[in-house]
């Protein structure tokens, strides 16, 4: 796979004009204060499996709408307060089996991973929670559902699970609330940067990897690979919604979100990725609302970027401001 | 494509036992029962459009929960009753554009075609109908929302559509209620067997083409095309629900449908097929519960089976019978 | 599918030097005059087929050097004079089944259907028209038969059939001469361009959609599928035939014949088309001869194009004009 | 590539019943008595090209109905009578450049490089023979030109031209008639076998190199790449022409020429060839009409066969016989 | 992906005949002996790096020849004799980073996790031990190093590399030795078996997933995907070499291997894998040399097999032994 | 297969920075010394095989460190002294079987065909020299074989083979010294450009044919097939080493050896080849290093070049020079 979008250089300068509405922030405002209606609830069953040199807790939490949202927390063998990561996952994933994600607890953190709702079902150890809302005429797949009006598009209910997720981690005893960072690869990227932009400097730091959801127009335009092309396949379809459905997209895209971010930030971008064009995610992080931020560019990596490899850096650049 | 599955003489006697379920009569029974303490309703609305020399009839119906499921009913000129086809479309379509299907009424019949809830964006001319339910952890596609009880699945709801809208259709004045088939390729027919085998000799004729979900266990251990690859890549994450996901699939095989039913039916299949393997086929035809059935074998064909070469077979068929 | 060209803006300004032999008027000149020496011949034959509500008629008229052209008219159930669309097909297609043209006629049009001559075993319904002229060493595919002369080249007779089809279908009883417009999708809208560039306004609308066969020289460098590649892969094996196969291809480019036209036209291009590059459509339309000219862009759509949706408009431009 | 067919236990016992039309010699008696009637003609010409250790002659040749055909052939530097080879060129390709076919005149042969008429455009050095006859309407490629009647059919005027030249190479002076072998890989193995059928013992040596065009109703079933599926897309366009198709097919089929053969013969095969199935090759060669046979079986091979290692074992073969 | 072989009962029975030559104990107990030779040594270098809730330590030993091998030894925070696991790595993977290793300490063990000299640069985190050998003609991979001859055939080196880790293991001070299993998944499979044979029941359990390198005669032949079709390709360009290339591999066959092996074993198998043929696996398990054997069957699965829901399976079948 | 890169008028003004360490010459210098310490040795065998019009000779000569290298010298049936064609392999590729190369022989030259270390199984008629040489962590394939360092990388010991080998054919008896060109195709193209750097006007002409090896920065960053994609891929996992490869390869880049040639020149290249970009081609032809240089470039055709066409044009060029 050869570079899939621009030159490193003209990455360095790409600033488009991602569209905004005039009411976003009322709009996410409002969903917000929605939410805040709904009285917060996260309970934890410790699990005792095979794992017994951290602590494994089975979590379910009430997200959008209150709906029951599973989760795993994983942590060290004690009840000090620590920094936390809390982590969103890719398309498609699930929050999967405890033993996929044992580096974080492993480093000290207490790691908290939120299972995507309806997804967990396309790689990895699968997930199970329900998204109980339907949705109308769709694309198979998570990236048309409900985009014909932005209050009833999926990324609406799954933003707001992850903002009441991290206020509700700030309140485990066993959490330092000042420490909480929140990450996660593509779609999970594109989670932390909508949370970004919705709790600003509640949050200590800002790691997203080859985040997905951002610049959409652009996205939809050029990508060769899913699951952007479900929405150019549903524009392929539905001829007359172009300005509806961009128009829905434009309240969820990362660029918008990355503008209103404030908390230290470091992305990640491989410039051979085919799923996530490294345009869009600079689209984000050229604009992102902090000047304390950094991007680690995988030169000859495509969407898997770093891996383990940029896990090292995350956890150093973690480390460098505790 | 070669040859995807058996040769003719092995498809010929090929006669499986598929899984049914005890209480198979009674979960139909009590969803059919479900479905009729909510009143009916199809209204329709004269399409004023480029098309003159037919009617076309935008329609919305109570399907399944009475949720509202859009149709098309495209006619000759007049208003005496005539013969009708009622139409089910293959998987990730939509009822499209009045355009797309005009041969049944330019041959004399009322010709109606469901929308299929929460699909018409995959191809086609696009569909409109939601599907207002959510589901639990699936895959992108349709195939396994709610798959883990076979009172969530996906195509229980479908399946009631269907059977109230070949109901309704029976009650307008300008259709012959004693000539009423029932149609579709792929799920379409999928759909026409479950009807078939839940209204039995209510409808004059049915007409399954290709016919998609039938013997689910041997499909989804064999076809190497989506959409059966959809339950296949399910099992592949949640390696524990193989048996439950066969239960309920059970309930939903058109293999069991066809056992009940009791119209005359045509088939159709492709030999070259790897989307609906012709064996699976088979399976449903071998067993169909009336001796007066027939089945058009396209040797050379793949999912496309026989297309309008087959629609003038099907509208002989019907015509041989009135 | 990402764009597969120039972006709009650019395509918007895309007016390329397209090579015109000096004898190109000449030469089509000479051609149409040695087909005016072979009388007309148009002989119809209604089908008393399942179709009822319009007039199916098969027809076999005499094409370039008198061979037997198949062909159908579908027609609304009278004899009064109606506008006529005259209809090509795509490369590899034939006429098909009446059952698969019945849009216009549904409409009130009188709808004929040419058959491409040694074609129609592709895709469709098939068709039935021998091309019994040999040809020099070819590719599989008809883009490089006679490739090497101009008089030789496998377009030369299709022109000529097409635009004898036109003349005799102008002398119908049952169609006005005045309202004869054109059209066809990919090799149906490059033998539309060419017939609207050989017989000006003798056509009163013209409606090429994704036209293939124009700008040949960027077409055959720059385009990833078939059919413009048999081109490619013939100049690969012919490595000294390059100069004479583009003088050839310029008597049949197009774009050549575009700046020829006078009648009204609509065009339609998808911007994700890979069969057919945008920019070779725009080389056509932005130096068509007639002010009086319109281009749908699908900008999510590859060669498929608009399909019925663009044909509810093509309908409505016809009808405007009127 | 895995096998693509039987086991090799199986191949050597598969001795399938190949449909033989009751005229089959009576048709090629005819066809061969029309072509004794119009005179042979072979002209050489010597090339001064860059190639100065062996004799190269452009040679063209009054094939089927007359029509030129080319050839080279390439040999020794003296006149004194030598063994020949004549070969035949795989689908799509030509007799190419003389550079390509130096081996045999190297090794001492006498070697005569058949054109095949219309093609010669698709790989290697490519070919400049016309075939003069057009066709009914046909998939692109030549598998289906003609097939709808065997008079028409494109490989009867390339088997004729095989048989003239045959006949013209043993009256060169420079080569023993005793000692005229034919060889070909894939298409150029079938023609082989119809040559072999068609003049018995007028031939020293019978060569077919993974032999196309046999047992062509299983191939046509079951061979996934190209050419043999253009017929099976032909039949899946034409769904009412399949008994004429193979009836026509029958009068070509390699395994019935075979049968008719009477020369001592050297097969070969590939065990992983998914262009040609090995068991259609054996299908020739088990039902071969001389007991003096060979197959040389590349178990780890696809279409390619042996290559020049084979080569090395036809010449050795050859050399034996001598 | 479908099934890719036999079917689940074909495979409980498929006991094939795997050729073993005479000298096969021969040949290991020498190269041992060679080995034996060579003065065992390991050097750990404990880690400062992020993870701090388990020790990692860096290893080097001395493998084939004393060539210094890498590994991992990540266990938990204290020096009490623990149950080790030996994990082997898939084809070109190398024993990556810490990080990518920490379940099995999560659980108690000490997990030491080698690396595969050469190979480390395909996937995960990269390896780091080079192969100081050279060798042959071969292709590019590892499957054809040396292949003409079993002394220097690429997984010599690599069977006494992981036969030495194993014992060195067993003398450290934290590892209990009656308590050492080995396990690795697809390669790491295939060395695992060859450990088994090779070492008796000096292991507690050895685990096997998807193993590699059984069979290979079978594998060969029907595999359709890398690296079995390394060997495939050599022999299609090796024509002669077959039997040599045959005979080869029979002294590194896990088939032979498991035949001699003791200990308990739970092998893994995906039904849909088309890189290991279940039967390939099945050869292995069933001629088991250990009546005390068990295989889970992932029925949906490819490759990847169980994954962690296997290690869970994995951790239990070990703590039950202990 | 469309355009690759640049278009022709950019590819003729392309003239990147190809980095060249300071030390380039010192470390050729220095490598060259080493081998002029090793004895020249060239063994010929005549083949007395099928082959009888020109002589063939297995040759077998010391290589880099002495290492026997495999090579055939084919040539006319005589002993004068005579022009020469040293000729390099595609990568993968061996040096095949003698029938494969007779076309230089038979237009009168020496022709010596050098198999490549470690090649020979990938295609064609194989090779049967060793590469004794280990490497480190390597990607499968010969592209990252001690990348990590300048002195281990395999293509300083083929360029050395190669320089040997033009030295050791000048001193033949049948040879004319004045008269000795190289030539190859792709890797074969890269390894001439290697030795022309390093004999200078030693050879009289230098024939690259879609040379790889070149402009390894921009080759790695943009190429999509094999086998530029091993480095590239290699980078993906040795996230480190990005400096240190590159560093390495600029030690062996084409371009920085064109610089250093003198003698005449005729490349070749495809403008639509995706394994050697052409703008890599003319990095190094733009930067040659004597103005008695032509390009041959194949518009339309990928890696495959002129062919034998070129070779015309090839033999034509050297005719013009003698």
């Amino acid at each position: 796979m050869p570079l899939t979008d621009l030159t490193l250089p003209e990455l360095v300068d790409f600033r488009p004009q991602v569209p905004e509405p005039a009411d976003f922030d009322a709009f996410w405002a409002q969903t917000l204060a929605e939410s805040a209606a709904i009285p917060p609830r996260l309970e934890r069953r410790r699990i005792e499996g095979p794992i017994t040199q951290v602590i494994v807790e089975d979590v379910e939490f009430a997200g959008y709408a209150g709906d029951p949202i599973k989760a795993w927390i994983i942590r060290p063998l004690d009840e000090r307060p620590r920094p936390a990561v809390v982590e969103f996952i890719g398309y498609n994933g699930g929050r999967g089996l405890p033993a996929e994600h044992l580096h974080w607890a492993a480093a000290g953190y207490v790691n908290v991973i939120m299972d995507t709702r309806g997804q967990g079902s396309g790689w990895g150890g699968g997930g199970s929670t329900s998204d109980p809302h339907g949705s109308g005429a769709a694309l198979d797949g998570y990236m048309t559902r409900g985009i014909e009006d932005p209050h009833d598009y999926f990324y609406r209910r799954v933003f707001v699970d992850a903002v009441r997720l991290v206020e509700a981690v700030q309140t485990l005893e066993f959490v330092d609330p000042q420490q909480v960072a929140i990450t996660g690869g593509s779609q999970g990227g594109g989670i932390t940067l909508a949370v970004a932009g919705l709790v600003g400097s509640r949050v200590a730091g800002v790691m997203p990897d080859v985040p997905f959801l951002c610049h959409f127009r652009r996205a939809v335009s050029l990508t060769p690979s899913r699951p952007f092309t479900e929405v150019t396949q549903y524009l392929s379809i539905h001829r007359g919604s172009t300005e509806q459905v961009f128009t829905t997209l434009s309240y969820f895209d990362g660029a918008n979100f990355a503008r209103r971010a404030t908390a230290p930030a470091l992305f990640s971008v491989g410039l051979m990725d085919d799923i996530v064009l490294p345009s869009t995610v600079f689209a984000a992080y050229n604009g992102y609302g902090s000047s304390d931020r950094e991007i680690a560019v995988y030169e000859f990596n495509g969407h898997e970027g770093g891996q383990f490899y940029h896990w090292q850096r995350q956890e150093a650049w973690l480390a460098a401001r505790r």
